[in-house]
């Protein structure tokens, strides 16, 4: 990592891009409050919403929407993810630097999916000793609550890192955290794994990739959840036949499973974080 | 058509507008991944969603929706409906240009309404073929799956339009489709129609429209739904009496059957799609 | 006020922001019609969405989300909120200039506690014979429907507000409501008090005010809400005991009850409007 002097700031984009994430919901003031210190701080910015109605301190999910999100979003685009059930205590706060994006969360496995697929990313990392020392730089508010760090803490991050803010003037450089989430690959042929989402249309989507040329439907005969067993491969919703769970590679390349016009999740009684079986052929 | 070289884009606005309206609802990252798409091929692009929580597949609250929105829009805009049922089926997708605006959406009926209201409109169509042969040439992304056009296919689309690109070389010109969803006039007395949508108010919209000077409450003696008769006609919501179900003309120009601080498609059990009678004075 | 000629409009900022705050939900297009109608009227304008999941009608709520979120935006906003239960009657309409921002809405109580927060604010008000006159004038637009003054009358507002326009060239001078809706000052030792907002996580908000140096929590014994007596402070969600619902200065520097992992409004049966005491020590 450089440490020379100028340039002190990466040469910000005219407009940059700051994609939220949160568990804050859509009923409350949290997120606009949030948009309001972003625009205070980088009147260039512009927001994109990438999700809200994250279940309340459900990591996981989390972790899944942003990794299945970040690689679609323009170069420069700054993520910040706020599903932080641990505000108030001393975890830390991480920033990590892909090739392409820059990302701010909490040190609580949000980030690990996205970690998981950037060998090459540099991670800092702000505890509470540094972030105050932030505030009394003036690089942070003054002013803040125990509880809304959204508000006081990252919001303010993110507008800083899209302005060009170095994050090395942030954070202090950390190690590669042992990720506790990991996705699966299929030539590892893993045995057990775990939901990662559960989406609107009541799909069920697995921590295990379908990595282009496995040809995964003719090695994997199958999946068990909850006891039961799904071996019908589709290749889109519409091939499905009524009231019948079946499994495909769905849109963000991991094996899903899907109930055509129904929720697989509903038939299953699945959700997020729930243990899945994968039966590979032998 | 014209095909004479140049130009060969339509001038674009400096900040061209995208509104999105799909049944992707809140809770995924449907929606937030088709912004990054759209950022990414189109930087200048201002998003506006116009709904995002139609119910799953629901083309008729879809086609109410646009219709409803779509003139109040600068012109230029660009409008994305991605209500899909057939996603990965050979169903077509349609461009339609206004006199001031650019419609895309699969060709399921959710232009209906608009297409209806547009007598001199441009419409051109896209079939799988000549999806795949965009995705050669590079227009459309050649990395896709086959259940997420609306970030793989879409998103582009609408991007690439804003960005200025003519209709005419994205799809082929299309003759008008007779429409299977209709709004009704008053003047030819209608005695059948149909529930187009019910609000979050409960406010239940039927597909009469009520024209300037028809004077229609003198005409139109009520509506029957669910057996049930409405015939009290009120200026607005607060000259309803409590607990009676009223009709009165409707922001968007329509019937609607509204009760004050209550819900008219509680008190009648209405539906969107649900038949409605029309009683005219004879 | 200054009515000498030029210059009749403010400087705009080049790109101005307009915040939202309605109870149109997400289900309609309600909310995507009035940001067509700004986007038309002020082209530059950056739309954020403060909220619009508030309750149908909850003057209360929408009062305290804009109360809460405000100051936290930059210098120019205009606010608008739409709440507004009297739509089609003659209640009245308000634009009130602070020092740092514009705000418009129903003279409806929506904006008392931002008004009790700013003494020099300046208020103005549009009657219905001013609002008529204004769309002779060009100014609004002619068409307009007796039941959505969010589009026909409050989005051009805030739009022209955006542009430039002078508050006092839309409405008339207006002096200080006395105020229905407000917040108390622990130096009062008010021993009644109100719940003004639950929020997602079940947190109640109460309109008791937690200055700084006023060392709240040596001072107030505790609350009593729904025949229960709550005394246990904490300074963050993670220092409560699990099942047992705490006192907390919220991040909007109110009083506040909750449930660590659970919610106080569900264990207490809140709900905002909820009668609310306050235990002084003695």
């Amino acid at each position: 990592m450089k440490r020379s002097p100028p340039p002190r700031r990466r040469r910000p984009t005219s407009q940059p891009i700051i994609s939220l994430l949160t568990d804050f919901g859509s009923t409350d003031h949290y997120v606009g409050v949030m948009k309001g210190v972003i625009s205070a701080l980088c009147p260039s910015a512009r927001i994109i919403d990438l999700c809200h109605e994250v279940r309340p301190q459900a990591i996981l999910d989390g972790a899944f929407l942003l990794w299945a999100s970040y690689r679609y979003f323009p170069a420069g685009t700054v993520f910040l993810a706020v599903i932080d059930p641990g505000v108030g205590t001393d975890r830390k706060i991480l920033v990590v630097k892909t090739r392409r994006h820059l990302l701010v969360a909490p040190d609580n496995g949000v980030l690990d999916f996205v970690l998981s697929e950037e060998p090459a990313c540099r991670i800092y990392e702000l505890d509470t000793p540094r972030i105050e020392a932030l505030r009394r730089g003036g690089v942070l508010p003054a002013q803040h609550a125990n509880t809304f760090d959204g508000r006081d803490v990252f919001a303010p991050l993110a507008a800083k890192l899209a302005m060009g803010a170095r994050p090395s003037r942030l954070g202090r450089p950390a190690t590669r955290r042992v990720s506790g989430l990991t996705l699966a690959h299929p030539d590892r042929k893993p045995t057990e794994g775990l939901v990662v989402h559960v989406d609107r249309f009541g799909n069920v989507v697995s921590n295990l990739r379908a990595e282009e040329g496995t040809a995964l439907p003719g090695r994997l005969d199958g999946v068990e959840l909850k006891g039961k067993k799904v071996t019908r491969w589709v290749r889109n919703y519409l091939e499905a036949p009524r009231d019948e769970v079946c499994i495909l590679v769905g849109s963000s390349g991991l094996v899903e499973l899907s109930v055509r016009d129904g929720s697989a999740a509903g038939a299953l009684n699945a959700r997020a974080g729930d243990a899945i079986g994968f039966l590979w052929r032998s």
